[in-house]
């Protein structure tokens, strides 16, 4: 901490990474496809299904890296995901409005339960933004349907590139009229983290054991990779002194 | 208001333009000024002060326009005019960080009286976001430190293009992943307005008589060139039945 306390002073935003770090994605999946087939009788097991919805998208961002797809949303990806799970699951007769409603599901997200209190004692030092690949309406209406009190939505969208790539952390940088030192990353995924740090942000690593499902592996950054590890982001406030 | 009643529900999104629609930039500028005056002892008309920087603005846009200028944030275009103003009005003896900070005034200017109260009635039925030509950090700031409960700050700065050029609504439009017949602009000027119906959104002219200062003409929109016309938020939000 002590070591520490210049970072936290010199810092003047925080972004944020979403899925996993903001919102529980998983655990909002299963529900939003157990309501679905209480509606239309399907059995299937949704934790599976969540998983391979989630995991389709790091394929098909790489496919945008490549040039094998143009710049895509978020949003264009999950739906391209889904329209292959409906026909592999089986899920038949699903209107079209069932269809756009279910993707919306990503809009929906329920924030993990030390998300918006966290945020709103963090908000009070910095100025707190997202940086996620999710596009910017989705998460203005994830923002707008949970209550989370950002100060401004940032996206990848807005470089035209997707996290890891430098230009998306840099051009958050650049909009909040920072230099690359004065912004953090909190995000979940080291991934994600050393990205930010090869561009020069700052980072802090929130914890969260149950992501992926109960009974995984938890990584508690032991070599001090990263600026802060927290618990949860009231922790993280705690830790910055907000 | 009947014949107007299917734009409302079509509408998904409010785009205001900020500087005179939502905040009285004179006659914070004019108080910032009295302060400065205050510490420094200059005897200044800072209402003709106000509105020389204000005016510079316009000019500033359109270097930027033809060529002449690269893109600028507003920051740095209120920052270049403020350099001339400082010598022109013999403001001698400021510091840097005085400058900056006086500088920084356009990240404090004070909302309307009706404008928190307004927005928060506004965003229980739309999006609303900014959509102006000041920049995401400055934008962020003025939010922060004024709390207006935007779901989105957008920008001119997004597209590159400062409005009233088409670019500027357009990404909006693109940003919130609605057509633009689903978006309303909100305006005090009818030039951003006439911007906006071009790129084809929808238009609100907000009536801001006091802008300029007491004793102007005011512009009542007689012709009914505007979906709306609106004497305040509250009065905006009671005619779009939010």
């Amino acid at each position: 901490m002590a070591a520490n306390s210049s970072v936290a002073d010199n810092v003047k935003a925080l972004t944020f990474d979403v899925f996993g770090t903001v919102v529980d994605w998983r655990a909002s999946i299963i529900r939003e496809g157990q309501l679905l087939a209480a509606n239309k009788g399907y059995d299937v097991d949704w934790a599976e299904f969540a998983d391979r919805w989630r995991s389709g998208y790091g394929p098909a961002m790489n496919k945008v890296r490549t040039g094998e797809l143009p710049w895509m949303k978020i949003d264009d990806l999950h739906r391209m995901i889904l329209d292959d799970l409906v026909i592999e699951y089986g899920l038949e007769g699903m209107t079209a409005k069932e269809l756009d409603d279910f993707n919306r599901a990503w809009h929906r997200l329920s924030p993990w339960p030390d998300t918006v209190a966290g945020l709103n004692r963090l908000k009070t030092k910095y100025v707190i933004t997202t940086l996620s690949n999710g596009n910017v309406s989705l998460l203005t209406n994830m923002a707008k349907n949970a209550g989370m009190p950002w100060d401004a939505i940032l996206s990848a969208e807005l470089s035209g590139h997707y996290k890891p790539d430098p230009e998306a952390y840099l051009k958050a940088a650049d909009l909040l009229s920072l230099a690359p030192e004065q912004v953090m990353m909190v995000a979940a995924h080291p991934g994600d983290l050393r990205g930010a740090a090869r561009a020069g942000l700052r980072t802090a690593y929130v914890i969260r054991p149950l992501e992926r499902g109960p009974g995984r592996p938890v990584n508690r950054n032991p070599d001090g990779e990263f600026d802060y590890t927290a618990d949860s982001f009231l922790d993280l406030a705690k830790q910055l002194g907000a």
